[in-house]
């Protein structure tokens, strides 16, 4: 049984250290995406992880689909053609000056995809699971039809659908994200959000919070969630809560609301010291659907997904190179890091 | 008196060393193009060097600008605005494996320049030379068109116009190529080429070469030169002699037709051993440049030429770092490489 | 309108990241003075930056040109000649070690200058600011000289000028620097001074405040200005207020007199976490000239100079490579450190 | 239809560049091994590649199948267990002064590997060539009999065996080879040797050649592959044939012996100038073993085969990171290392 | 007079900054192990300092040696032979995610060491101080024995011999260590340990403390103390307090118990943000050894033991390199990493 | 019995590979000087090497101290103080274009040595050797003093006196060596020069050859030996016969006279593919002393120290990193580079 992942894989053009942008000659090149995150922590996990996408011939595009494969995420139904590959620049914040992303993906090789590039009916063979993000219905209407044509395909094979809200500004509007969303949540089956999402697409907004003041008032949260499955009927919603002191330094923690008891979980909140955050939340939406498959209690599964992604902001990379040996442990309550030996 | 240049200024990925294309997780990142390596290589020399071209705002177009800058290049005639930054990934060849160039251009802010953008009677105010190539027009009708503003406004004052052919297969047709270069040669002075332009170009062939076979009939080009003068009316052709022996090792020569006597200067041959061959003809039309505006005998402007473009093949980037008085040693025979201390 | 910055460039050699000097065979090599580095931070505000000094011919002199024209600082007038650059290595402290700077910058080209290196009448056509530091005439009588006569034709011509103290117990003693000084004071406007110059150099000391102890009082600091506002006469005093708690946590933040209403402005206060802190005070100065010749309030004025500074300790090398929009996000509150996407 | 290659994989721990082993304090890391180099040139080819082996628990183990998934490699029968992974140290030789290995890999989870740790029926399952070197019974009797095991298997289920003698004179005396291979040689189909092998196993000198002093006499050869021939049986005997000139330079070409009819082939001979010539005998391998899957005429094979492995010279690593297009394009004339673009 | 120290010395291959092991293709190779940090550091100090081990013929071995020559240790008691040297992969924890060891060593040279290797009368000529710890006798009977030998040696002559227990988990257990190490003991004059090992080796723990949890008692390890004093009749108990808060931040501090007024003395405790905390230990006992053989108080001996280590937190690699003096600074109050120029 | 070395240590800061100065932003730091490479390669022979400077207290003269003890050179007659360490740029040279080096040794603490720095009679304890060369007398008059010193001591103490001429034209002119180098010439009983420096210095030219060229005339520079011989009654001649090609490409050769029986010995001229240049020389100097210490035959003398500086040029960095066994394998006429495994 496998978990299907749908979006674009990108090449990230990151300053090294914390040089700013073209500082020094050279830029540490990695692949990513949030679709593509999400399908390498759950391959990391030991779960046959199939990523759905597409990208240009030539070596471009076989070293994002070489990337995949180095962490067995099966690669056969990505498609191969169009011109370029998406790409973004960052620049690592710190302390005071924030992190920086320019996105250069317009025209690329998935960006220009159309229906009958993905035979959603192959690819869904022996899946029990399909995660898709608003990244990608943000990239043009041609995308966003695939996504709902690979939602009711899913949802007549009975393939739970998860979704992570993923707002990106420079991609979108409000308005726009709204429209396109509030129809594809109808096949939704677990929401998934940051601190900012619910209010930047659907306007629902947590009370006494600030993001960008660095407030988050945990319990308003709650309320959050629920009139997000008042809305949509999902089964799950789960927020990420990030308080961020500093480009170095958040408090990380996750909640999950299960529609059943109309109840939320907390996990633990975690004192980050950050080594890289891009791709935090899509190694919380990995360890989201690990919980899931694997049938654990929902405080179990919050718990895993916070820790599991309380990991990620520790490793360099989009990708969450962690074991789930590795995250029970934090689980457990190994937080101090001391050295084993 | 300065110099204008027009052209792309593009962001180049390069593999580092020997490696191939994303085998290591970086790449080392300069700025380059056609007509931007001239423009470094005259203000190097220490010619007043204009630079025009079109960049996006932004930190990665600054950082375009700032490169440029660096050399002492101006760079208030540089428009910003559009999308991005026009790149290509380089693999450096080795022995037998040739060198790889993967453009990922389309879409640039220069690409989607319109005529507006540039004001010409601004632009080549003190200006006695106007320098472009045959990339520009490769890129769409709109830049052709500047292309051939930008050409009338420079003859109607008087400045000499020198355009590098520069055949590009991946941008464009021989036969596209053609149709659009013929019209704006008749603007142009003096013609620069490679050993493979002439034929690509306006399908005039050296006899007795073949250029992938490492194969060049000097005098032979004497006679591309003609071709070249009678139907364009040049009043000066210069070549480049490329023989490849591997990718590690070339021979490299140059030519200079000048129409006045209707003959042909040689350089001296050089034994290459390369470093970067990226940028060895544009170093080649800056030699030719300088050579003229400082009223150089021809002999005297194609060794300068020469000798320039190959000390090229030893510096590392498309920009040629190298002084004129770097340039004169090697005119006068220090070729051994000795140290000096 | 131009402002002018005096003062020597020089190579710094920093061992990398946090190993000790020589531990790797390699040092990061970057220009910076604290001269130099008030006009980078200038020229990176927009403001037409002028820079003054001599440097030898060659490489190591032109590299050191290079590096201010990347910026977009002028350098038409900085003078070649001499036998050296002056250098340091640097060494950078962490946790509780401190950071270690080692000076090998006499016998250098601008520590040699003569008087008739620099004509100031020249130097000083459209300018509007003139910008020295104590580290210059520290460097010996002949650059004391030089200052002096800078002073007297900026005052001449109606310049404002500011000086920071920048004292440097490795280039000489406080008792020869207060009498060097205080000949230089008469023509300053604007005195800077970091939480220990006034002490060092006047001997006016900061009351319940140990420097070393990482104890700072600000409120004392209040008097500090008012008691130089009495033997100096200058009408603004600035004053940088550091609380060093390790190598990699200070907190910061700055202090504005005016002598007009005889009170001080306070900035918010900053808790940084530290990339590189060298060259903080250099880019304080430069907020408060681009507050002063913005004709700023004084309270906008402080703001601005500590957020540029604080966000200096966010930037590898001497350079604050921060544009006046970063910097008035900051002053606006977003010093959380989000990521913008 | 897969080829299966069994064998050791190995941590390679080299210098940088063309330092000496520790000069600096870092090594370059990458995976190889005479059989997994196969194994990954033949999956850049396209053939459906499953590499069999022995690697332990943990990061440094999985780090070796994620590098060998990341070409596509079947990795599903490598075996987990045993200490460590073996590795070697690689100095890279220039001029004069040859390259140097040091073997720490006594010990290894592959070299303690038992019979029953390898289910031979099961991993030939779809197989239709089966490919060992003579390194593996070199590593102790238990492997010697792994190999005899696999190769009885191999010839039952009728699948084709290659063997690569590959002697290394730091894992076994010539005595000792000779006699454990002669056992395995039974079962061979397609003997593959370097210049020295077939003297170093079996005593078999080509007249007229003195490896160490670089001479090679191509004819000669053919003898040494009739005489294999005569006393093995084998029905194809490929020998390369490197003449060293320097650690930079070689002349590297191949001979292929047809049993059918008594005669050889040679491939052309290439000057190459080395960037990396470990693993080159392995891609030799790969590309006769593509060439006969392929059913091409022994004329194309070893022209193939020289092709691909003179293009190995270039790459960085053991693993030759080349296409069949690549190859085919050097088969068919263009060796100068032109750029396209 | 020297300080005789006896171990392993090994190379440390450490993925990059906060990579994982083998996310890049690099490690940072460094030598090191317990003895001969302990060995460095003394010699640091500028005390005489002679390492006794055994190393591997050829570069790698020399490495090592060259690594200890470069301090000024004396290495002319360095025994040459057997097939390796150990080895260990070190990947840096971040945050939450501890430091990880995996331990390469078994069968190296030092480990396959026998009685005859060491002629201790020999070496112990003009030593006054003898040290070794836990981990030798931990790599199996033979050096057990050899730690034996030269215990009885050392008492003998009257050198003071000094113990780190230096548990390690994954080189022996509990019950085995405590049969080795009880029989030592009886040998040793002073005892080092950190806040784990009495417990580990000798079952005595410190109440109120539970170190994976970050909760350090130090008034506990006063006891702790006494019963290690009790038990084996120890001039000296040294014990290291760590609070480890996250991979990042740690508190640290020493107690070190006199048995002649039976009472200990504490160290200043130090809030470190790491930069390697690896070797933290043994910098800890080479300032007690330093101020030991300077015959400081002990309260002076903690406070320098303590101080020099809490700088091994902030140096990159295994090694301590800093000076008395730096020591002493640190000691004196300046602990606020101002920079000094 | 120990080879006493004198001279200067110095920084040397390279430009990463074939890069320009300052073209990336670091430096290649290690440390160097013609003495010091001697003394260097001679302990890597095995030799008791000692080395006599002086250099700066702190960090960067211990640097330099510790760069010696790496290798097992004794240092301890090294002399601290003065202000700074001699450093120089280095710019490795590629194909047509020459390598560049640019002194800043001025005010060294080696140039600023007096006479009673240094106590040669406890230098010369134990010595059979010395070692000097002509950079040291072209730093002034006080360390040519210093030289004479030295030679007249050694003269008394019956030790051999080797000097390598090591004109510098970048320090001294041609007559001031002349005047200075005759002196020193009395003492000395084996003169070592490279094909330019008898010329430059005495004014004895090769016949037949141009060095700049690339044209040496090997039969004239026994002539050079004979007169060098005639005019300063040496034991021993030796000249390197360097022809230059690119700076790439080099052949290399040494000649040795002896004046017993009035005849050269000539070495293999070696085709060297170079790596780094900077050193040969002196690697030649170590190659002879090493030869005439353990009294080989003049034509075994030469080979060796041929091969010894031919192997030179293939190792990073000025010293040279290579064993007897190493240099005798080529002697032997294993110069292909083969791998050994």
């Amino acid at each position: 049984m496998t978990v299907v992942t749908f979006g674009e894989i990108l090449l990230r053009l990151a300053s090294p250290g914390y040089t700013r942008l073209l500082q020094n000659s050279s830029f540490d090149a990695t692949f990513c995406g949030g679709e593509a995150n999400v399908a390498v922590s759950l391959a990391e996990f030991g779960v046959e992880s199939k990523f759905v996408s597409r990208v240009p011939n030539g070596p471009i595009g076989q070293g994002a689909i070489n990337s995949l494969r180095y962490f067995g995420v099966q690669t056969s139904e990505i498609v191969r053609g169009g011109d370029r590959l998406g790409l973004f620049y960052l620049e690592k914040g710190a302390s005071q000056r924030p992190s920086k992303v320019i996105y250069d993906r317009a025209y690329s090789s998935f960006a220009n995809s159309v229906l009958s590039d993905f035979d959603w009916k192959e690819i869904f063979k022996d899946a029990e699971w399909f995660h898709f993000t608003g990244i990608s219905p943000a990239l043009g209407v041609n995308i966003n039809d695939i996504c709902l044509e690979a939602c009711k395909n899913a949802k007549e094979l009975g393939i739970t659908i998860s979704c992570d809200l993923n707002y990106r500004s420079n991609l979108w509007s409000p308005s726009d994200a709204k429209k396109s969303m509030e129809k594809l949540m109808e096949y939704v089956d677990v929401c998934i959000a940051n601190e900012e999402d619910a209010e930047n697409v659907f306007g629902i907004k947590a009370a006494d919070s600030d993001v960008n003041m660095g407030e988050i008032n945990n319990s308003s949260y709650l309320e959050v969630a629920k009139e997000l499955h008042d809305r949509f009927n999902f089964k799950y919603v789960a927020i990420t809560l990030r308080t961020s002191i500093t480009a170095n330094d958040n408090n990380w923690a996750g909640m999950l609301f299960g529609s059943a008891d109309q109840t939320s979980n907390f996990s633990n909140s975690y004192n980050v010291h950050i080594v890289d955050r891009v791709g935090a939340g899509d190694s919380f939406g990995a360890g989201l659907i690990y919980g899931f498959i694997n049938d654990m209690p929902l405080q179990e599964i919050i718990d895993f997904a916070a820790a599991s992604s309380c990991l990620k902001h520790s490793i360099e990379g989009d990708f969450n190179r962690v074991t789930v040996e590795e995250v029970r442990n934090l689980v457990n309550g190994n937080r101090t890091g001391r050295v084993s030996r």
